[in-house]
């Protein structure tokens, strides 16, 4: 076993913008192996986007402005036009790898906008732009999580017991994660909290990486399989449920890991609060309520055959295995996000948040 | 992957008394070998009961019954008392290899009280005895399951989507389980059940047996992973959970498999029904409620090594591993034994029915 300690000496994207390499902590090799990739070429990349070396939306939204930065500087082009071309071809190749992911495009888009609104500048210039964009993205991320971390832990008292599922941590954005920010935070603020990590079947993220970098930063963890949260809750063990969440309607209702569901069902239940930590990046006003978000389904194999020695299950068998579930708004205590909590009712107070944010935007501009 | 549908072609547990040998399938080889066990000398039966390869409560009693039999057409006693020296021999070896289950030292115990009774006969006569106590145990289970089954298909109609978890089905049992009791009868007559199994960490019991022996008796089965219940309730795709039960406490408070407590929980959120299928042998009305049912802590390597090539969780995690939860008799929506339904409240109707069960076992003696 490798010692995880070393995991806080990297992030989870870095740019070495001096050998012309998108550095990563390859997530595929944990918690077996804590593997530091150096990735020169977009090919390799494009492979470590698709096979989930560097993944968690955040992550993959720095990973994929670093990549297109590091392409563009070798751009041979002489002139605007050559170089939108190039970029085009490029911000599709990068886009291909994992087509779903929202910040992937998001990222790129973003990119691209840098770009044209460079189009009057030398092609030095405009490379020297993209950095500068990649980074912001990069320290935006970093600051999000941070300001979710001071209000996250405005609700928690030292000693608390917490719950979280899934990875919603530094993995899976550059520091702090999300739902980990108020951990982690709270850990340098002497809380000791005893943090309960849900194995979250099938592809085992709580396991493998959540449990993995909270144990990294010293802090309590237990693991426990996804069924055994209601036992804790039980015993009076859980004090607050912390998750990531994946996208969030305008009424509230929020998709994250499937399991996400049940568990802020069963809270309720014990009248234990679960708050989901929401950059307001993944909040979606345009997409009224849950039933606007499409659960996607994947490989029967997940669950019958990965991480197994053996197959586990009977040749044939019929398998459901959706990505995501969707929490009703009404089960959710409250957001943090990185302008402060959101209460209920959710409609009016993500309408106020998005006015405010884009009202302090203007004065700011 | 083994022809499945041969499992039909035997018994969970079958005595062959003219080769002096226990016949089991070997549940630790599914669903990746179907491998029929016959097990001639007690080292043999001690160390199947110990690793598994029999298991289920009900099936565990009627090994139990069978192996002290055995053991017995092989004492060579001259008179009673030699021969109940033997047997207590016999008995204390068989019970060490699973002190905690029930059932085994309940079989023996009853096996012995068929012997006591027999002090006056010969030792062939006692065997004999011993050989009619054995099927009478095993007759009994196939009886209660078949109960059972027509008292919970009662609640059921054609069509329905049904949810269980672990396994409390045949492979538990002698014969057609206790919550897939329902599921085979309908079956039989046409029900056409769209059954949906949680594969139920740590140990999966419902991916490698519920789902092989549901399967193999050409049943529509979908698999999913524990946490996927709560989307399925959602989508109205289940019209009710039957699950077994491991002890049921005097007002109904229910200990089963760990699991199933949140199904409990989403059940009555979703307006679900939720049966436990218990014998009235699982029924303990000495204890008055789910406070009194000690849990049993496995160990951690079922979470973090077991099934899989390499370790999925970080090395020295902490782990909460607990075999069971109680589910509170609040949320179970009625009790499915052999007498029939059982509704709350259930310490009234439970005295009833174990009042009525003591009046008629006096009227039949």
């Amino acid at each position: 076993m490798p010692d995880l300690n070393a995991l806080l000496n990297h992030d989870t994207v870095a740019l070495d913008d001096t050998h012309n390499e998108l550095v990563i902590i390859d997530q595929t090799l944990l918690p077996g192996r804590l593997a530091i990739a150096r990735l020169k070429n977009q090919e390799d990349i494009w492979e470590a986007i698709k096979r989930l070396r560097v993944r968690g939306a955040p992550a993959l939204g720095v990973a994929a402005a670093c990549a297109i930065y590091l392409a563009a500087k070798n751009f041979k082009a002489r002139g605007y036009e050559e170089f939108a071309q190039s970029f085009a071809h490029a911000q599709s190749y990068l886009n291909s790898a994992r087509p779903t992911a929202v910040n992937v495009s998001w990222a790129l888009g973003r990119m691209r906008q840098r770009m044209q609104a460079c189009a009057h500048l030398s092609v030095n210039a405009i490379v020297a732009a993209l950095k500068d964009e990649a980074m912001a993205i990069r320290d935006e991320d970093i600051k999000a999580c941070l300001a979710i971390g001071e209000h996250g832990l405005s609700l928690l008292k030292p000693g608390y017991g917490l719950l979280t599922h899934c990875n919603a941590g530094r993995l899976a954005t550059i520091k702090y994660g999300t739902a980990t920010a108020p951990m982690y935070l709270g850990a340098q603020r002497g809380y000791a909290f005893k943090i309960f990590v849900d194995e979250t079947r099938p592809l085992l993220q709580g396991a493998r990486l959540t449990a993995s970098e909270l144990m990294a930063a010293g802090l309590d963890v237990t693991l426990i399989c996804d069924s055994m949260a209601a036992s804790l809750m039980r015993q009076g063990k859980i004090d607050a449920v912390l998750v990531g969440c994946d996208r969030v309607a305008a009424n509230g209702d929020a998709a994250n890991k499937i399991g996400t569901l049940p568990l802020a069902i069963v809270a309720k239940h014990f009248s234990v609060p679960i708050y989901f930590c929401a950059p307001t990046a993944s909040i979606d006003m345009r997409t009224a309520d849950g039933k606007g978000i499409a659960i996607e389904q994947r490989d029967a194999s997940e669950i019958t055959n990965m991480w197994y020695e053996e197959t586990m299950a009977p040749a044939g068998c019929q398998v459901f295995n959706p990505a995501f579930d969707v929490t009703p708004h009404s089960l959710i205590t409250a957001f943090i996000t990185e302008y402060g909590l959101v209460h209920p009712p959710f409609f009016p107070a993500l309408q106020k948040l998005f006015a405010e944010k884009t009202a302090a935007a203007r004065s700011k501009a």
